[in-house]
């Protein structure tokens, strides 16, 4: 059923006429009154804009919409889904790891340096966000480098870079078929081609990741391993996708580490229980904040320099899944779904776009996430990261809570909703919680939406006009050909 | 006066009920016809929903603001602004960039590898994007690195990567006193001390970028270049800010023609026809997108590798600026200021949060940023730059146009305004162009919102809770202690 058809709604849209000041209702004891723990990170709910009124009637919101039983129906479902891959029943994912342990071990005895992972979208961005993550507490095997963008200024750098005789090249595509990905194949190989390396070294330093069975007969490789044409890119990380590459750079006892990090918070979404759901209830108070409240935008603020590329993991996973008019019966919703995501870490955005979040025109809610340990050490580390968290909770304090100043300049309205997510240190479980923690979220909304959190239809119209475009023989759309015309300009210029 | 204030808002207000369709409007002739040419950069705007009567009417609302004299006497202003560090007469910063020519020819014929810019906010994004967009065409001379963070984990992981004996820092802080980057330089100090280095070493690898004349008292130095109070730290690229370090990385030759650049647009934005001033052009659609459409974000999207760190710039440049809710005068404004920014490259966008743009419930106006030709060659390159543009027109198409599919879950909508901010190459000189473009347009719509672009007293809020409670003998501020005692339970788990 649509959000707007739920019995429930009409309540929330009266609850929403009732505004709450944090200014007046924030104190000391919500703020450890209102924490989740899950596996190895914890939600603190306290600062939002949802009061006690407020979460029983989303407590309800999520009994009326059966988001855990379409939860349980997903995980026992015979579709395969992203949490099939670190399930405690992997089966073919099982299987898929082990063969990608024994791989990566092998590798290492190898003189390989640096493995590049040539993949976009999904392929890329949660690989890559672990890989940064990472890569500060634990010291990579091997170097890891990203080839995404058809832009040749994308490659060409990588190449540049990298010892050609003693890298591997991981190409991630599940279709087979990703044009930009392919045509990174065809420049790669003709670099290689260049420096002198054969057919079959090249064969040798390839490797693929796919659901296309014939991908092996286009683009000969050492290895393929497999996934299903059912889980989306954004997905995928725990899969083969992320598998290979971060079993690579950190070992597959990493790799499985995150996969039972990720597993843990599963299993506690499974809890229909909000309080003790922290994926359910962050995602119950972002529908709250988008759908009652009218919040346009979201902000995820890491104050953890290890987390900087995990905010474009989750610009992709949130507005990718959720950024849909249709629901799941093809039928246009009234309603608002998906926000913009935005986010930077903590305290270089303070620096940069947080000053409209103290004083813009428009609230933006905040999710922060930080840790009580840096990931490195020196003399002074301890007490900068204590000053960092000083830092974290003077803006949450300042965004709630505002202030008045008898300089209208110098006031802040106060008001923003924000929220904490928490761990002890950013490791390999804690970063397969987030991965989870987030993944779930979304689903959670999507079904609060009742839209289809696991497709893109939408970005097929752009390809098919740059496909009707490169290869068919009508004539081209003439609006793209003016717009190409004016490059042609530049060139000549 | 304030926008609303102007005869000519209520105008604008009844045109903005009359909505316009992209798909029935738009004509290859349009794209055409609707194209500025600014120095090396150019801007195409007639695939926004501003149609010639709308037009018109900004025209007069740029009038009726006064916008061009305002700029005028900032130029001309006794105060010191961002555009005198690129002007024909630089005066001071004329001077100081002699000095900085001078010192960078001298350290490239040292043994110098190595170069950290330590600095937040302004300090590292206007000079990490510049780095960043020119490194793949001039080969860097010294490498550059950024600390910025408070979080150890910054500074560490960069001081692992550099050879602490050929490396040099350049503290830049304009104030003199910003606690993250003080707390970055012991933390850089205690690390050289144990590796060895004397206290004259360590002086003779430190340079200061400051307005405060005191620093070199409590930080010794080499050398000290001086920037003005005055500009704030977004502005603060082409002043000694991004000047040492570009200098130093690519030359000094390099920073002078990308002086140039933006002295071009700086020139080309005192036109007060709109029609032939970009800058201008470009903030009154974002006005009319803003304040009569009632869009509350904005994306800016370069199909351009070289700017994957240019968009993190402008979300400070745009947010920290106009991100205001007071006036001129200090009273509140009753309509909306900045929109929240996000950004990322494309393609790889198109395979992230692209979905959104083209099936999401609000529309996003977008920006996008492209070139004739790529920075970089090799055999696949001209093959793969023809078809990143393709997908560029294809974007552009889909998301002004739309389309109907018999299924609604493949429907587009349709109708999200974009623009086209395009030039031959990225060099020195359009990178220039840009910083300028962006630096003249968010100008402009403050002047059109009657709001001060160049303070940022929202963020001092946050950073006198953080002082209190590190610093005050009073008794702490109990949320925040609570917050804090989060993490305390963190780190005994």
């Amino acid at each position: 059923m649509n959000l707007d058809q739920l019995p429930i709604y009409e309540q929330l849209v009266s609850q929403s006429k009732m505004p709450l000041s944090l200014e007046k209702t924030l104190t000391p004891e919500k703020v450890t009154a209102s924490v989740i723990h899950n596996g190895p990170i914890s939600l603190m709910y306290g600062t939002s804009l949802a009061d006690d009124t407020v979460l029983t009637l989303l407590q309800q919101l999520a009994r009326e919409q059966d988001v855990i039983s379409k939860y349980k129906q997903l995980l026992a479902g015979t579709k395969v889904n992203h949490h099939n891959t670190r399930s405690p029943n992997r089966g073919f994912y099982g299987t898929q790891q082990e063969t990608i342990s024994t791989f990566s071990t092998h590798i290492h005895k190898e003189p390989i340096t640096d493995v590049v992972q040539v993949g976009i979208g999904g392929s890329e961005l949660g690989p890559k966000a672990v890989y940064h993550g990472l890569k500060r507490l634990i010291k990579p095997k091997i170097t890891p480098h990203f080839i995404a963008n058809i832009d040749p200024d994308d490659a060409n750098d990588i190449l540049s870079r990298i010892p050609e005789k003693t890298t591997l090249f991981i190409v991630v595509s599940k279709s087979g078929t990703t044009q930009e990905t392919l045509s990174n194949v065809s420049l790669i190989k003709a670099y290689l081609e260049n420096k002198g390396l054969t057919n079959e070294n090249i064969k040798n330093q390839f490797i693929l990741v796919t659901a296309n069975k014939s991908l092996p007969n286009n683009i000969p490789a050492r290895e393929t391993f497999y996934i299903d044409e059912a889980i989306g890119g954004r997905y995928s990380t725990t899969s083969a996708v992320g598998g290979v590459l971060l079993s690579l750079v950190f070992g597959p006892e990493v790799f499985e580490e995150l996969l039972d990090g990720a597993s843990q918070i599963d299993k506690a979404s499974e809890n229909p229980n909000i309080f003790e759901n922290m994926a359910l209830m962050s995602a119950l108070i972002g529908i709250w904040e988008r759908n009652f409240l009218s919040m346009g935008a979201r902000a995820i603020i890491p104050y953890s320099q290890g987390l900087s590329y995990f905010t474009h993991h989750l610009q992709q996973l949130i507005c990718e899944s959720n950024g849909k008019r249709v629901n799941i019966q093809n039928e246009k919703v009234s309603y608002q779904t998906s926000p913009i995501v935005l986010g930077d870490v903590g305290t270089n955005a303070q620096h940069s776009f947080f000053q409209l979040f103290h004083q813009g025109t428009e609230p933006v809610p905040i999710q922060f996430i930080a840790f009580s340990e840096p990931q490195t050490h020196s003399n002074n580390s301890e007490n900068n990261h204590d000053i960092l968290l000083t830092h974290l909770a003077s803006q949450m304090l300042a965004l709630a809570t505002g202030n008045s100043d008898s300089s209208p300049a110098k006031s802040c309205p106060g008001n923003r909703p924000v929220s904490l997510i928490f761990g002890k240190k950013l490791t390999p479980k804690t970063m397969g919680a987030l991965l989870s923690f987030y993944e779930n979220m979304v689903m959670f909304q999507s079904f609060i939406w009742n839209i289809n959190a696991f497709d893109q239809e939408g970005v097929a119209l752009g390809k098919s006009y740059a496909s009707s475009y490169m290869f068919d023989s009508s004539p081209p759309n003439p609006i793209m050909k003016r717009i190409l015309t004016l490059f042609e300009t530049g060139k000549d210029a």
